[in-house]
């Protein structure tokens, strides 16, 4: 950035897991210099990034320390508290994307007041009673039991209108399935609420399928979408993405990419934005926001021009950005999921000399079941056949099982 | 590669250029911790490779502090002596490639003593008198200037058989066009011999082109070829990388690529080799050898579904070799070399936004003018059009010229 230094500009990335290191792929690219915020040294990026410093993001002077001498500052999980972001911009950091549109991703009620407001198309929703109005779990536990009681007529009032089953959902901090409750009864519906936590109930939407839409969006406003995605979850975890979705409508995929990118420009999102959708016989309908590189798009990494890891430091850094096209016809990407057995390195050596063409992503964390450890993507242009060689892989690795 | 640890095994490049900084992109993705030997905490590699240890290659002390706990040794450049490579496979480690193959890319006299033995098509060449026998610079004066009047009457000898010019080369240490003298008479090979340095001759080639054949070979003796590129040089330094080279017989293409398996086979190499070669009216002609990712490489990053740094540590790890195909038809990396304006990240607005589909790759070395600081590859369907939109962007990046 100075007239004499070989590196660009500095990025800091809050959050050091599997997001942060592959960020550092393209950092390394553009000669942009990461740095990351990290618990330990031993997390997922805080292995490959020189950069790295220690500290907690809920700190503000954490935050500060870290965020001196940064041209922008960005993130790699949701949970940095919304007062500190505010904090960082009024220090005069440009910190992307802003609290304004991040709080979005972090507070589920305030993501669907804001997106029915200009007619984003959402499952029917309403606020639930009960647990701490703030976010914080609430430890008073005679209160919980109060509003508990007023939360479960709400929610059977919104029953009575929606239909059972209801989706109860913490408003913070809920993901991969977690923080989520399928209640077909007032009776699941007292349970679910007595964990004290801000919940919200939605109606149980029966989608065919599940889509994403990852699109980029910059200070100057400058947008671009991906390709519509099919993502395939088991237990609430995404397990699959398969790139283009399958057999989408043209003009259906226009339209998901269309709500993409306005919620996007209404929200003033700066950085990516990931929509997680339902498809279904009546169209398309928004579950989650995210607002950094996503699972959904771990896929670009391999299978388009620009990964989603270096469009995110270029709309960072308000740099133009780059073609979303792919380089295949077809791309699937599977996750790596954590089994019994922590070596998956030893099984490289069947699934490479199985298909040459298949890549590997290993996030060097210590493997626990269940837990994303890497991902592998395949590239061709046979849907089937190019699935069949990504789960091949995925299963393989972790289990070490020959499909 | 414990049962517990969360990284796979650690790769030992000796050298921080930017090869290895780039290596460290296939390592993140691979969980394969790279480690470099860097001279000093600034360089290319050092400033995005967690484990980089200071050291000086020509130190054997040196070396085999940096490669306690590696699981293969591996190269970033040519220049570490040859007896301590040997010293560290003495004492157990896998160094990749070996002395015995290394040597063939370090000594050119060697080389071509080899590749004749087998029958490689080299130009013709002959030893010359002169300089120190055993590859280090005499220091006696009287001992220069006896044997130089030798070398003299040997190259002439040799022009009289093969015609003027002829080309001398250094037998160790040239690189980037230095170490080499085009020379037209023998006062002229007289200057050139009044260095020092230890020569051979060889025969001027009218080449049509110069074209480089990337292989790899593992320790297994599996072998894999990327499609033969051109490649264009300005003063000696490769400026624009073609792929696959254009208009290339294939017969001729699939000669190319067997000459370079079999040398990499007859010297027993493992990890990469890069050939590069003469195509001439006769057909084709071995030029130089090396045993590293190499500059005529860096396509493969943006425009191979396995980048030449995946490769290379595939193979010094044994690992099964990855696919070599294209990932588009065509596809052209200009090299970026250092002009007077240090500062080239303040004209990536200019590039990204003018082409979303051009690819940068900035290695974080201070700028000197004609230094190599970077490279961008552009990948497409036509190679005129691919070919000017990487001229464009590689002009505009170093210059601010508008082409």
């Amino acid at each position: 950035m100075s007239a004499n230094s070989p590196i660009g500009p500095v990025v800091g990335m809050v959050g050091a897991g599997q997001l942060a290191r592959m960020t550092q792929q393209s950092a390394i690219a553009l000669g942009v210099e990461l740095r990351v915020l990290a618990n330990t040294s031993d997390e997922s990026a805080a292995r490959v990034i020189v950069d790295t410093r220690l500290g907690d993001y809920r700190e503000l002077a954490d935050l500060r320390e870290f965020a001196t001498g940064c041209h922008a500052i960005t993130f790699d999980h949701e949970h940095v508290p919304t007062e500190h972001i505010r904090a960082l911009a009024a220090d005069g950091y440009a910190v992307r994307p802003g609290a304004d549109a991040l709080v979005h991703a972090q507070d589920k009620a305030v993501m669907r007041e804001r997106l029915t407001s200009f007619g984003a198309p959402c499952p029917a929703w309403t606020r639930v009673s009960g647990g701490a109005a703030d976010g914080v779990s609430a430890s008073a536990a005679e209160g919980v039991s109060a509003s508990g009681a007023e939360g479960v007529k709400e929610v059977s009032a919104f029953a009575a209108e929606h239909g059972w089953p209801v989706v109860l959902k913490a408003i913070r901090g809920g993901y991969d399935g977690r923080g989520v409750w399928v209640c077909r009864t007032p009776a699941e519906v007292e349970e679910a609420l007595s964990g004290g936590v801000p919940l919200m109930a939605e109606a149980f939407v029966p989608f065919e399928r599940e889509l994403a839409v990852l699109v980029a969006r910059s200070p100057h406003g400058q947008g671009v979408s991906y390709p519509v995605v099919e993502t395939v979850q088991q237990d609430g975890i995404c397990v699959e993405v398969l790139a283009p979705a399958p057999g989408l409508d043209p003009e259906e995929a226009a339209e998901a990419q269309r709500i993409a990118l306005q919620i996007a420009h209404e929200l003033g999102v700066t950085g990516l934005l990931a929509v997680e959708m339902f498809q279904t016989a009546d169209g398309l309908l928004v579950n989650e926001l995210a607002m950094r590189p996503h699972n959904s798009g771990h896929w670009t990494i391999d299978g388009s021009r620009t990964s989603q890891f270096e469009q995110h430091l270029r709309a960072v850094l308000d740099l133009p950005l780059g073609s979303p096209s792919m380089s295949a016809p077809v791309v699937v990407m599977a996750n790596l999921l954590g089994g019994d057995d922590p070596d998956l390195f030893k099984r490289y050596e069947h699934v490479m000399a199985h298909d040459p063409g298949i890549k590997l992503h290993f996030y060097g964390k210590e493997v626990r079941p269940g837990r994303k450890i890497g991902h592998v993507t395949a590239v061709g242009d046979d849907l089937e056949t190019v699935r069949a060689r990504a789960r091949h892989a995925a299963v393989y690795l972790t289990t070490g099982e020959y499909t």
